[in-house]
Protein backbone atom coordinates (compact mmCIF):
# COMPACT_ATOMS: atom_id res chain seq x y z
CA UNK A 1 0.00 0.00 0.00
CA UNK A 2 1.48 2.87 -1.13
CA UNK A 3 0.84 6.79 1.11
CA UNK A 4 0.27 10.03 -0.96
CA UNK A 5 3.98 10.94 -1.72
CA UNK A 6 5.66 14.13 -3.14
CA UNK A 7 3.05 17.13 -4.58
CA UNK A 8 0.83 17.15 -7.24
CA UNK A 9 3.17 16.96 -10.92
CA UNK A 10 1.38 19.16 -12.37
CA UNK A 11 1.09 22.76 -10.87
CA UNK A 12 -1.53 24.06 -12.24
CA UNK A 13 -3.89 21.54 -11.45
CA UNK A 14 -4.11 20.73 -7.82
CA UNK A 15 -4.23 17.05 -6.29
CA UNK A 16 -8.56 16.97 -6.65
CA UNK A 17 -8.76 18.07 -10.17
CA UNK A 18 -5.55 15.77 -11.31
CA UNK A 19 -7.43 12.93 -9.34
CA UNK A 20 -10.82 13.63 -11.06
CA UNK A 21 -9.12 14.08 -14.32
CA UNK A 22 -7.49 10.32 -14.23
CA UNK A 23 -11.20 9.04 -12.51
CA UNK A 24 -13.09 10.63 -15.70
CA UNK A 25 -9.92 9.51 -18.28
CA UNK A 26 -10.74 5.78 -16.44
CA UNK A 27 -14.35 6.04 -17.48
CA UNK A 28 -13.87 6.68 -21.20
CA UNK A 29 -11.93 4.59 -21.80
CA UNK A 30 -12.65 1.78 -19.40
CA UNK A 31 -15.97 2.02 -21.21
CA UNK A 32 -14.19 1.02 -24.48
CA UNK A 33 -11.80 -1.13 -23.06
CA UNK A 34 -11.11 -3.99 -20.61
CA UNK A 35 -9.44 -3.03 -17.36
CA UNK A 36 -6.53 -5.68 -17.65
CA UNK A 37 -5.84 -4.83 -21.44
CA UNK A 38 -5.27 -1.02 -20.18
CA UNK A 39 -2.45 0.58 -19.11
CA UNK A 40 -1.81 3.01 -16.53
CA UNK A 41 0.36 4.51 -19.32
CA UNK A 42 -2.45 5.37 -21.06
CA UNK A 43 -4.16 6.76 -18.80
CA UNK A 44 -1.67 8.90 -17.00
CA UNK A 45 -0.78 10.00 -20.89
CA UNK A 46 -4.17 11.05 -21.66
CA UNK A 47 -4.19 13.69 -18.70
CA UNK A 48 -0.82 14.55 -19.06
CA UNK A 49 0.15 13.41 -15.94
CA UNK A 50 3.75 11.88 -15.67
CA UNK A 51 4.45 8.89 -15.91
CA UNK A 52 5.32 7.22 -12.60
CA UNK A 53 3.33 9.60 -10.29
CA UNK A 54 -0.08 7.07 -10.54
CA UNK A 55 0.31 6.27 -7.02
CA UNK A 56 0.64 10.00 -6.00
CA UNK A 57 -3.41 9.50 -6.29
CA UNK A 58 -4.04 5.52 -6.57
CA UNK A 59 -3.29 2.73 -4.01
CA UNK A 60 -2.29 0.47 -7.37
CA UNK A 61 -4.20 -0.43 -10.34
CA UNK A 62 -7.14 -2.12 -8.53
CA UNK A 63 -7.59 0.90 -6.29
CA UNK A 64 -7.84 2.64 -9.46
CA UNK A 65 -10.68 0.26 -11.11
CA UNK A 66 -12.90 0.73 -7.70
CA UNK A 67 -12.62 4.65 -7.73
CA UNK A 68 -13.54 4.58 -11.31
CA UNK A 69 -16.34 2.02 -11.02
CA UNK A 70 -17.41 4.48 -7.85
CA UNK A 71 -17.40 7.51 -9.99
CA UNK A 72 -19.17 5.69 -12.62
CA UNK A 73 -21.98 4.48 -10.69
CA UNK A 74 -22.54 8.33 -9.54
CA UNK A 75 -22.43 9.98 -13.40
CA UNK A 76 -24.74 7.27 -14.03
CA UNK A 77 -27.10 7.45 -11.30
CA UNK A 78 -27.53 11.32 -11.77
CA UNK A 79 -27.68 10.93 -15.32
CA UNK A 80 -30.65 8.55 -14.49
CA UNK A 81 -32.24 10.25 -12.11
CA UNK A 82 -32.46 13.47 -14.10
CA UNK A 83 -34.32 11.50 -17.22
CA UNK A 84 -36.64 9.63 -15.34
CA UNK A 85 -37.86 12.88 -13.61
CA UNK A 86 -37.99 14.82 -17.67
CA UNK A 87 -41.39 14.54 -16.61
CA UNK A 88 -42.89 13.53 -13.26
CA UNK A 89 -46.30 13.54 -15.23
CA UNK A 90 -45.48 10.69 -17.81
CA UNK A 91 -42.64 8.37 -15.55
CA UNK A 92 -42.25 6.24 -18.63
CA UNK A 93 -41.31 8.85 -21.20
CA UNK A 94 -38.50 9.55 -18.72
CA UNK A 95 -37.28 5.96 -19.55
CA UNK A 96 -37.51 6.55 -23.30
CA UNK A 97 -36.07 9.72 -22.55
CA UNK A 98 -32.76 7.43 -20.68
CA UNK A 99 -32.65 5.29 -23.97
CA UNK A 100 -32.78 8.00 -26.35
CA UNK A 101 -29.96 9.25 -24.59
CA UNK A 102 -27.75 6.28 -24.38
CA UNK A 103 -28.26 5.21 -28.31
CA UNK A 104 -27.37 9.10 -28.95
CA UNK A 105 -24.05 8.33 -27.13
CA UNK A 106 -23.62 4.97 -28.40
CA UNK A 107 -23.68 6.23 -31.70
CA UNK A 108 -21.83 9.57 -31.03
CA UNK A 109 -18.88 6.94 -29.86
CA UNK A 110 -19.54 4.98 -33.23
CA UNK A 111 -20.95 1.77 -30.74
CA UNK A 112 -17.05 1.67 -29.72
CA UNK A 113 -18.29 2.56 -26.24
CA UNK A 114 -20.54 0.97 -24.23
CA UNK A 115 -21.25 -0.14 -20.36
CA UNK A 116 -18.36 -0.22 -17.80
CA UNK A 117 -20.09 -2.41 -15.38
CA UNK A 118 -20.21 -4.52 -18.41
CA UNK A 119 -16.72 -4.76 -19.91
CA UNK A 120 -16.01 -5.32 -16.14
CA UNK A 121 -18.38 -8.04 -15.93
CA UNK A 122 -16.56 -9.46 -19.24
CA UNK A 123 -13.17 -9.76 -17.26
CA UNK A 124 -14.96 -11.40 -13.69
CA UNK A 125 -12.86 -14.30 -13.94
CA UNK A 126 -9.52 -12.61 -14.04
CA UNK A 127 -10.38 -9.85 -11.95
CA UNK A 128 -9.56 -9.23 -8.05
CA UNK A 129 -12.60 -10.72 -5.82
CA UNK A 130 -13.31 -7.32 -4.19
CA UNK A 131 -14.57 -6.05 -7.53
CA UNK A 132 -17.67 -8.20 -7.27
CA UNK A 133 -19.69 -6.37 -4.53
CA UNK A 134 -18.96 -2.85 -6.19
CA UNK A 135 -19.95 -3.95 -9.71
CA UNK A 136 -23.17 -5.74 -8.63
CA UNK A 137 -24.39 -2.16 -6.08
CA UNK A 138 -24.20 -0.78 -9.34
CA UNK A 139 -26.97 -2.56 -10.71
CA UNK A 140 -28.93 -1.98 -7.34
CA UNK A 141 -28.78 1.41 -7.52
CA UNK A 142 -30.12 1.84 -10.94
CA UNK A 143 -32.65 -1.27 -10.28
CA UNK A 144 -33.85 0.97 -7.33
CA UNK A 145 -33.82 4.19 -9.07
CA UNK A 146 -35.99 2.89 -11.79
CA UNK A 147 -38.38 1.15 -9.18
CA UNK A 148 -39.39 4.16 -7.99
CA UNK A 149 -40.18 5.26 -11.07
CA UNK A 150 -42.05 2.35 -11.96
CA UNK A 151 -44.22 3.14 -8.79
CA UNK A 152 -44.92 6.53 -9.82
CA UNK A 153 -45.65 4.76 -12.83
CA UNK A 154 -48.51 2.51 -10.45
CA UNK A 155 -49.34 5.72 -8.75
CA UNK A 156 -50.25 6.95 -11.92
CA UNK A 157 -52.64 4.63 -13.24
CA UNK A 158 -49.63 4.38 -15.60
CA UNK A 159 -49.28 0.99 -15.59
CA UNK A 160 -50.95 -1.96 -14.18
CA UNK A 161 -51.12 -2.14 -9.86
CA UNK A 162 -49.87 -5.35 -10.23
CA UNK A 163 -46.82 -5.12 -11.82
CA UNK A 164 -43.74 -5.78 -9.30
CA UNK A 165 -41.38 -2.68 -9.67
CA UNK A 166 -38.59 -4.30 -8.13
CA UNK A 167 -38.82 -7.55 -10.20
CA UNK A 168 -39.26 -5.43 -13.62
CA UNK A 169 -36.43 -2.86 -12.82
CA UNK A 170 -33.95 -5.91 -12.32
CA UNK A 171 -35.36 -7.50 -15.51
CA UNK A 172 -34.81 -4.41 -17.44
CA UNK A 173 -30.99 -3.50 -16.01
CA UNK A 174 -30.00 -7.55 -17.21
CA UNK A 175 -31.71 -6.84 -20.38
CA UNK A 176 -30.16 -3.88 -21.01
CA UNK A 177 -26.39 -4.91 -20.49
CA UNK A 178 -27.49 -7.54 -23.04
CA UNK A 179 -28.89 -4.55 -25.47
CA UNK A 180 -25.73 -2.58 -25.50
CA UNK A 181 -23.69 -5.71 -25.72
CA UNK A 182 -25.82 -6.65 -29.02
CA UNK A 183 -25.60 -3.28 -30.62
CA UNK A 184 -21.99 -3.33 -30.03
CA UNK A 185 -22.15 -6.69 -32.13
CA UNK A 186 -24.16 -5.12 -34.38
CA UNK A 187 -23.07 -2.03 -34.38
CA UNK A 188 -26.20 -0.69 -34.61
CA UNK A 189 -28.64 1.12 -32.40
CA UNK A 190 -31.47 -1.73 -33.19
CA UNK A 191 -31.16 -3.99 -30.07
CA UNK A 192 -30.80 -1.27 -27.69
CA UNK A 193 -34.49 0.05 -29.72
CA UNK A 194 -36.05 -3.44 -29.40
CA UNK A 195 -35.10 -4.15 -26.26
CA UNK A 196 -36.70 -1.07 -24.71
CA UNK A 197 -39.78 -0.79 -26.71
CA UNK A 198 -40.29 -5.03 -25.96
CA UNK A 199 -39.53 -3.89 -22.32
CA UNK A 200 -42.19 -0.63 -22.11
CA UNK A 201 -44.42 -2.47 -24.23
CA UNK A 202 -45.20 -5.84 -21.70
CA UNK A 203 -44.88 -3.10 -18.72
CA UNK A 204 -48.17 -1.38 -20.66
CA UNK A 205 -50.17 -4.52 -21.63
CA UNK A 206 -49.95 -6.61 -18.34
CA UNK A 207 -53.06 -6.70 -16.48
CA UNK B 1 -1.78 -15.70 -46.50
CA UNK B 2 -1.09 -19.01 -45.84
CA UNK B 3 -1.49 -22.60 -47.30
CA UNK B 4 -1.39 -25.78 -45.41
CA UNK B 5 2.37 -26.61 -45.39
CA UNK B 6 4.34 -30.13 -44.88
CA UNK B 7 2.18 -32.91 -42.65
CA UNK B 8 -0.23 -32.38 -39.31
CA UNK B 9 2.30 -32.61 -36.57
CA UNK B 10 0.69 -35.22 -34.56
CA UNK B 11 1.41 -38.62 -36.27
CA UNK B 12 -1.97 -40.02 -33.90
CA UNK B 13 -4.63 -37.90 -35.32
CA UNK B 14 -5.31 -37.14 -38.70
CA UNK B 15 -5.57 -33.59 -39.97
CA UNK B 16 -9.42 -32.70 -39.73
CA UNK B 17 -9.04 -34.25 -35.98
CA UNK B 18 -6.44 -31.88 -34.85
CA UNK B 19 -8.44 -28.73 -36.34
CA UNK B 20 -11.47 -29.95 -34.59
CA UNK B 21 -9.44 -30.25 -31.56
CA UNK B 22 -8.04 -26.72 -32.03
CA UNK B 23 -11.63 -25.76 -32.51
CA UNK B 24 -12.83 -27.04 -29.75
CA UNK B 25 -10.12 -25.55 -27.63
CA UNK B 26 -10.74 -22.31 -28.80
CA UNK B 27 -14.00 -22.65 -28.41
CA UNK B 28 -13.72 -23.69 -24.62
CA UNK B 29 -10.62 -20.63 -23.97
CA UNK B 30 -13.03 -17.72 -26.10
CA UNK B 31 -16.29 -18.10 -24.26
CA UNK B 32 -13.62 -17.66 -21.03
CA UNK B 33 -11.41 -14.42 -22.44
CA UNK B 34 -11.43 -12.37 -24.90
CA UNK B 35 -9.97 -12.34 -28.27
CA UNK B 36 -7.19 -10.40 -28.23
CA UNK B 37 -6.35 -11.63 -25.02
CA UNK B 38 -5.85 -15.20 -26.08
CA UNK B 39 -2.50 -16.22 -27.56
CA UNK B 40 -2.51 -18.82 -30.47
CA UNK B 41 0.43 -20.70 -27.88
CA UNK B 42 -2.06 -21.18 -25.41
CA UNK B 43 -4.40 -22.96 -27.51
CA UNK B 44 -1.84 -24.92 -29.63
CA UNK B 45 -0.47 -25.65 -26.10
CA UNK B 46 -3.91 -27.08 -24.47
CA UNK B 47 -4.13 -29.52 -27.81
CA UNK B 48 -0.90 -30.97 -27.48
CA UNK B 49 0.12 -29.07 -30.86
CA UNK B 50 3.66 -27.85 -31.32
CA UNK B 51 4.37 -24.21 -31.10
CA UNK B 52 4.39 -23.40 -34.94
CA UNK B 53 2.35 -25.56 -36.61
CA UNK B 54 -0.68 -23.35 -36.38
CA UNK B 55 -0.84 -21.83 -39.98
CA UNK B 56 -0.91 -25.93 -41.04
CA UNK B 57 -4.35 -25.42 -40.18
CA UNK B 58 -5.69 -21.65 -40.27
CA UNK B 59 -4.49 -18.97 -42.43
CA UNK B 60 -3.99 -16.62 -39.29
CA UNK B 61 -5.49 -15.61 -36.38
CA UNK B 62 -8.36 -14.15 -37.13
CA UNK B 63 -8.92 -17.01 -39.34
CA UNK B 64 -8.87 -19.35 -36.91
CA UNK B 65 -11.30 -16.64 -34.69
CA UNK B 66 -13.95 -16.64 -37.61
CA UNK B 67 -13.70 -20.39 -37.74
CA UNK B 68 -14.29 -20.46 -34.08
CA UNK B 69 -17.31 -18.70 -34.58
CA UNK B 70 -18.73 -21.07 -37.38
CA UNK B 71 -18.23 -23.71 -34.87
CA UNK B 72 -19.78 -22.57 -31.81
CA UNK B 73 -22.60 -21.27 -33.92
CA UNK B 74 -23.32 -25.18 -35.11
CA UNK B 75 -22.62 -26.44 -31.16
CA UNK B 76 -25.26 -23.65 -29.94
CA UNK B 77 -27.96 -23.81 -33.06
CA UNK B 78 -27.77 -28.11 -32.32
CA UNK B 79 -28.17 -27.48 -28.85
CA UNK B 80 -30.81 -25.53 -28.68
CA UNK B 81 -32.97 -27.30 -31.40
CA UNK B 82 -32.17 -30.45 -28.94
CA UNK B 83 -33.98 -27.91 -25.84
CA UNK B 84 -36.29 -26.47 -27.88
CA UNK B 85 -37.62 -29.85 -28.77
CA UNK B 86 -37.21 -31.59 -25.57
CA UNK B 87 -41.15 -31.64 -25.81
CA UNK B 88 -43.28 -30.77 -28.69
CA UNK B 89 -46.85 -30.16 -26.89
CA UNK B 90 -45.10 -27.63 -24.45
CA UNK B 91 -42.78 -25.64 -27.07
CA UNK B 92 -42.20 -23.16 -23.92
CA UNK B 93 -40.45 -25.92 -21.78
CA UNK B 94 -38.20 -26.33 -24.43
CA UNK B 95 -37.45 -22.99 -23.92
CA UNK B 96 -37.32 -23.64 -20.05
CA UNK B 97 -34.76 -26.60 -20.55
CA UNK B 98 -31.97 -24.24 -22.23
CA UNK B 99 -32.19 -22.18 -19.45
CA UNK B 100 -31.65 -25.05 -17.36
CA UNK B 101 -28.97 -26.09 -19.06
CA UNK B 102 -27.40 -22.93 -19.62
CA UNK B 103 -27.74 -22.41 -15.84
CA UNK B 104 -25.93 -25.44 -15.22
CA UNK B 105 -23.28 -24.77 -17.67
CA UNK B 106 -22.44 -21.17 -15.98
CA UNK B 107 -22.93 -23.25 -12.56
CA UNK B 108 -20.24 -25.73 -13.57
CA UNK B 109 -17.55 -23.26 -14.61
CA UNK B 110 -18.39 -20.78 -11.75
CA UNK B 111 -19.21 -18.41 -13.55
CA UNK B 112 -16.01 -18.10 -15.67
CA UNK B 113 -17.64 -18.68 -18.87
CA UNK B 114 -20.07 -17.23 -20.74
CA UNK B 115 -21.31 -16.70 -24.41
CA UNK B 116 -18.71 -16.47 -27.36
CA UNK B 117 -20.60 -14.18 -29.24
CA UNK B 118 -20.61 -11.67 -26.29
CA UNK B 119 -17.00 -12.02 -25.76
CA UNK B 120 -16.53 -11.08 -29.57
CA UNK B 121 -19.11 -8.46 -28.83
CA UNK B 122 -17.26 -6.92 -26.03
CA UNK B 123 -13.92 -6.45 -28.28
CA UNK B 124 -15.74 -5.70 -31.69
CA UNK B 125 -14.17 -2.27 -31.11
CA UNK B 126 -10.38 -3.31 -31.50
CA UNK B 127 -11.60 -6.42 -33.62
CA UNK B 128 -11.39 -6.51 -37.63
CA UNK B 129 -14.52 -5.56 -39.91
CA UNK B 130 -14.79 -9.24 -40.84
CA UNK B 131 -16.31 -10.61 -37.06
CA UNK B 132 -19.32 -8.49 -37.42
CA UNK B 133 -21.60 -10.33 -40.10
CA UNK B 134 -20.78 -13.80 -39.00
CA UNK B 135 -21.36 -12.38 -35.20
CA UNK B 136 -24.02 -10.61 -36.17
CA UNK B 137 -25.66 -13.96 -38.35
CA UNK B 138 -24.99 -16.12 -35.25
CA UNK B 139 -27.92 -13.77 -33.46
CA UNK B 140 -30.10 -14.28 -36.42
CA UNK B 141 -29.89 -18.21 -36.45
CA UNK B 142 -30.89 -18.76 -32.66
CA UNK B 143 -33.84 -16.12 -33.30
CA UNK B 144 -34.92 -17.91 -36.17
CA UNK B 145 -34.88 -21.48 -34.03
CA UNK B 146 -36.57 -19.93 -30.83
CA UNK B 147 -39.25 -17.48 -33.55
CA UNK B 148 -39.96 -21.30 -34.58
CA UNK B 149 -40.91 -22.52 -31.32
CA UNK B 150 -42.84 -19.28 -30.58
CA UNK B 151 -44.98 -20.18 -33.74
CA UNK B 152 -45.43 -23.83 -32.40
CA UNK B 153 -46.73 -22.39 -29.29
CA UNK B 154 -49.04 -19.83 -30.68
CA UNK B 155 -50.20 -22.87 -32.79
CA UNK B 156 -51.01 -24.68 -29.74
CA UNK B 157 -53.06 -22.33 -28.03
CA UNK B 158 -49.84 -21.74 -25.25
CA UNK B 159 -49.72 -18.06 -26.22
CA UNK B 160 -51.69 -15.47 -27.69
CA UNK B 161 -51.95 -15.40 -31.32
CA UNK B 162 -51.29 -11.94 -31.65
CA UNK B 163 -47.35 -12.28 -30.23
CA UNK B 164 -45.02 -11.00 -32.84
CA UNK B 165 -42.65 -14.50 -32.84
CA UNK B 166 -40.14 -12.88 -34.93
CA UNK B 167 -39.96 -9.43 -32.38
CA UNK B 168 -39.92 -11.64 -29.29
CA UNK B 169 -37.17 -13.99 -29.79
CA UNK B 170 -35.22 -11.16 -31.17
CA UNK B 171 -36.25 -9.48 -27.41
CA UNK B 172 -35.00 -12.64 -25.68
CA UNK B 173 -31.70 -13.13 -27.41
CA UNK B 174 -30.92 -9.76 -26.90
CA UNK B 175 -31.61 -9.70 -22.34
CA UNK B 176 -30.44 -13.23 -22.89
CA UNK B 177 -26.58 -11.97 -23.89
CA UNK B 178 -27.16 -9.42 -20.83
CA UNK B 179 -28.17 -12.49 -18.28
CA UNK B 180 -25.47 -14.26 -18.63
CA UNK B 181 -22.97 -11.22 -18.46
CA UNK B 182 -25.09 -9.74 -15.26
CA UNK B 183 -24.55 -13.42 -14.28
CA UNK B 184 -20.91 -13.05 -14.42
CA UNK B 185 -21.10 -10.02 -12.41
CA UNK B 186 -22.44 -11.22 -9.46
CA UNK B 187 -21.33 -14.40 -9.87
CA UNK B 188 -24.83 -15.92 -9.37
CA UNK B 189 -26.80 -17.77 -12.18
CA UNK B 190 -29.42 -15.48 -10.13
CA UNK B 191 -30.08 -13.04 -13.68
CA UNK B 192 -30.52 -15.61 -15.72
CA UNK B 193 -33.63 -16.98 -13.75
CA UNK B 194 -35.23 -13.45 -13.44
CA UNK B 195 -34.60 -12.76 -16.82
CA UNK B 196 -36.07 -15.97 -18.36
CA UNK B 197 -38.94 -15.88 -16.07
CA UNK B 198 -39.92 -12.45 -16.64
CA UNK B 199 -39.77 -13.26 -20.10
CA UNK B 200 -41.59 -16.29 -20.28
CA UNK B 201 -44.20 -14.70 -17.99
CA UNK B 202 -44.75 -11.63 -20.23
CA UNK B 203 -45.50 -13.92 -23.30
CA UNK B 204 -47.86 -16.16 -21.60
CA UNK B 205 -49.39 -13.01 -20.17
CA UNK B 206 -49.98 -10.86 -23.48
CA UNK B 207 -53.36 -10.71 -24.54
Amino acid sequence: MQARRGRPPNKDRNFDDTKEALLLAGMAILTERGFNTVGIDMILKRVGVPKGSFYHYFKNKDDFGLQVIARYDDYFCAKLRRCLASDPMSPLDGLAAFVSEAIEGMEKYRFTRGCLIGNFGQEMPILSEQFKQPLAQCLKHWSSLLAQNLEQAKSLGKISSTVDSTRQAEFFWIGWEGAILTAKVMQSADPMVKFSEGFIQQLTTTQ
